[in-house]
C-alpha cells in the first residue's frame, strides 16, 4: 500500500521520481553518489526524513565507487551542500562521518549503516502514527500541507503516518490538503496518497486554508518539519507559518510530526535557520506552461518559520512534547 | 498604458481575453447578452468593477438584440445569475432596471446607460487612486492580491489605481503580488500591467504570503473588493482572509479600495454574502495540465470574507474610511 519512496538493491537505490507523480510511478536507479546529490537537488527524491535516507545511501554509494577517506569526505560534503534547510540530511551525514574517523573503514560499513538509518526511520514513522492517532477522533476534520506521507520518509510518512495508523484502527475522518505551491506537493503528492490508502482527502488552494479553517470548522492540523529548533521553533514548508496564524486564530490545535532527528540541539531558536530560497521558475512556472511574464522578479523561499508559541506539540516516536519545549525536548 | 479591458464600440463590444493574459493579447468581440453572460461566468473578463460594467453593456446588447420590456427582464436575470458574489454587477443591473419602469423604453436609453455607468466607472478609479496615493512613501514595499488592476475594472483599477497615481507623482517602490491560484490573475494579470506600467514587482506565492510580511518587512496592503456589507466586512478573492490575518499579526495597514458601488447597504455583515463555489477543475488543473490524482475531492471558494476588525481603512472615491465603518460609510 505505501509508496515505494527508496528500495535499497544490494549495489544501488532505486527512487520513485516525485516529480512525475500522480501521473506515472517511474522508479530511477541512482549508481553513484553524484547522482544522488543531484536526485535531492532537484526533488527527484523531498520530505526531510526521506532526504536524509536518500543522503546515507548516497555516502554507500561513494564508498562502493572508491572506499577513501579524502574521496568520502568530499562525496559527504558535496550531498550536504544538496538542500540547506532539512535537519535529517546533516543527522545522516553526521553518522556517516562518525565512521570515518575509524582506522579501517570498508564500503560494507557505509552501506550497513545506510541501511540502519533507512530501518531506522521507517520505525520511527509507526511510532509517531501510534501516538499521534490517539489525537483523531471519528468524524474529525484534518488539515496537513505539503506532503508528510510515505513519500516524504523510509516509512510510512510523519503527519499522514497519523492518519495510516488512525485509519487502520478503524477512524473515519477527512483530510483537507493544500495544494502546496510552487511544487503542489500537496496535490500531487499527499492527495495521491491519502486515495491510495482510501483516506478522504479534500484538495484545496493555499490561500483557501485560513477560510477552510474557518468556515469548515477544522479540528486538527498535522504539519511535517525540515527542522526543529531546541526551542521548538519549526522549519517546514512555506505556508505553514500563516496555516500557523489560521490555527492560532481559531482555535485549532495544530501539532508538528518529526522523528526526534530533525530536531536540532545545536540552534537556539529559529532565527538561526537558514531558509532555502528556490529556483524562481518553479513560480513562474506551473508544470511546464508559464503562467508569469517574462523577466518578472520572483522570491521563492521554500520553508518558513512557525515560532513555537503557535505550535500545540511535537510529535515525535518517544511521544508527545508540550510547551515549554525546550525544557521537555530534553531526552 | 492601460489595458484596454472593455471597449465599446457603438454596437457591440471588445473584451480583451484575461484567460490568455500574459502570453497573448487577444480581443474577443461580444455581440449578444448571451455571449456577454458566458464571457462573466467563464471569466474572460474578471474583476468586480469590470464584471458592473460587462453587465451594463450585456443589458445595451439585449436591447438591441430585441428592446422589449420583457425580454430585457429575462436577459437581466440570465446576466445576474452569471457570478453571486460582485456587489457591481448587481449595481449595473439595478440601474438598468429602473430604465424599465420608464413608460417608453429604447435601446438608446440603454445603451446611453451603459456608456455612462463605464465613464463613472473610469473616473471613480481615478479618484481612487489620488485618495489612496497619499499612503504610498518611497521606498515602500507594498503587497496585493489577485488583480485589482485596469483588468479589473473600467479604468486604472481599484488597488492598482493607487500604484499608477503614486508612480506618476514620482514615488519609488515595490509591489508584492501573490500569483493568487487557482486562477493565478496575480502571476498573469497583476504582475503583467504592473511590468507594462514600469513599477517594480515581485511575484510570490499564496504560501509564501504570511512570511514575506514578517521576513520582508511589508509597508502596506491594498487589496479590492467584491462586496462591502454596511459594518465594512469585505468579500474578496480567496486568500484575502490569510493575507488580513497576517497583516495583522504583524501591525502592517491593511486597506480595501473600492468603488462606493461595491458597498452592499442591505446588508448589515458578511454572513449574508454568498460565497461563490467555482469549478474543481480550477484547483485539479493548472493551465491545461492536470496536476491532482483522478477523481480527488474538491473545494474551491472563489472569496472569503476579511471582517472589519481586521481593515485599516476603505479607500472610495470620496476618501479614505475609517472604523467604525457602518457610522463613517453614511454618506
Amino acid at each position: 500500500m505505501w509508496a515505494k519512496t527508496i528500495q535499497w538493491t544490494g549495489e544501488n537505490a532505486l527512487l520513485i521520481d516525485q516529480r512525475k507523480l500522480p501521473d506515472r510511478e517511474v522508479y530511477v536507479k541512482i549508481e553513484t553518489a553524484d547522482e544522488m546529490f543531484r536526485a535531492i537537488r532537484n526533488m527527484l527524491i523531498r520530505g526531510a526524513p526521506a532526504i536524509g535516507v536518500a543522503a546515507g545511501y548516497g555516502v554507500a554509494l561513494a564508498a562502493i565507487e572508491n572506499c577513501n577517506k579524502s574521496y568520502l569526505k568530499e562525496k559527504i560534503e558535496l550531498i550536504e551542500s544538496a538542500r540547506p534547510t532539512a535537519r535529517n540530511l546533516f543527522y545522516a551525514t553526521s553518522r556517516m562521518k562518525k565512521l570515518l574517523n575509524r582506522d579501517n573503514i570498508s564500503k560494507k560499513m557505509f552501506i550497513e549503516e545506510a541501511i540502519a538509518i533507512h530501518e531506522e526511520d521507517k520505525k520511527l514513522t509507526e511510532s509517531l502514527g501510534e501516538h499521534g492517532s490517539k489525537l483523531i477522533k471519528n468524524g474529525y476534520k484534518c488539515m496537513t500541507i505539503c506532503n508528510a506521507g510515505a513519500l516524504a520518509t523510509g516509512g510510512i510518512g510523519t503527519a499522514l503516518s497519523v492518519f495510516y495508523i488512525a485509519r487502520q484502527n478503524g477512524k473515519d475522518f477527512t483530510v483537507f490538503a493544500p495544494e502546496t505551491r510552487p511544487y503542489l506537493q500537496g496535490a500531487r503528492l499527499t492527495a495521491w496518497e491519502l486515495k491510495k490508502n482510501e483516506i478522504k482527502a479534500v484538495l484545496i488552494t493555499d490561500g483557501a486554508i485560513p477560510w477552510i479553517i474557518k468556515s469548515k470548522g477544522i479540528d486538527i492540523i498535522l504539519t511535517g518539519a525540515d527542522r526543529i529548533a531546541r526551542n521548538g521553533d519549526t522549519a517546514n514548508k512555506i505556508g505553514t507559518y500563516g496555516l500557523s496564524l489560521a490555527a492560532d486564530k481559531h482555535d485549532v490545535p495544530l501539532y508538528v510530526v518529526a522523528p526526534s532527528t530533525t530536531i536540532d540541539r545545536e540552534i537556539e531558536s529559529g532565527d538561526e535557520i537558514t531558509i532555502e530560497e528556490r529556483n524562481p521558475e518553479e513560480v513562474t512556472h506551473c508544470g511546464n506552461k508559464k503562467i508569469a511574464p517574462e523577466d518578472i522578479s520572483v522570491m521563492n523561499p521554500a520553508f518558513d518559520i512557525t515560532p513555537n508559541h503557535l505550535i500545540t506539540g511535537i510529535i515525535t516516536e518517544k511521544g508527545i512534547i508540550y510547551p515549554p519545549f525546550d525544557k521537555n525536548m530534553e531526552f
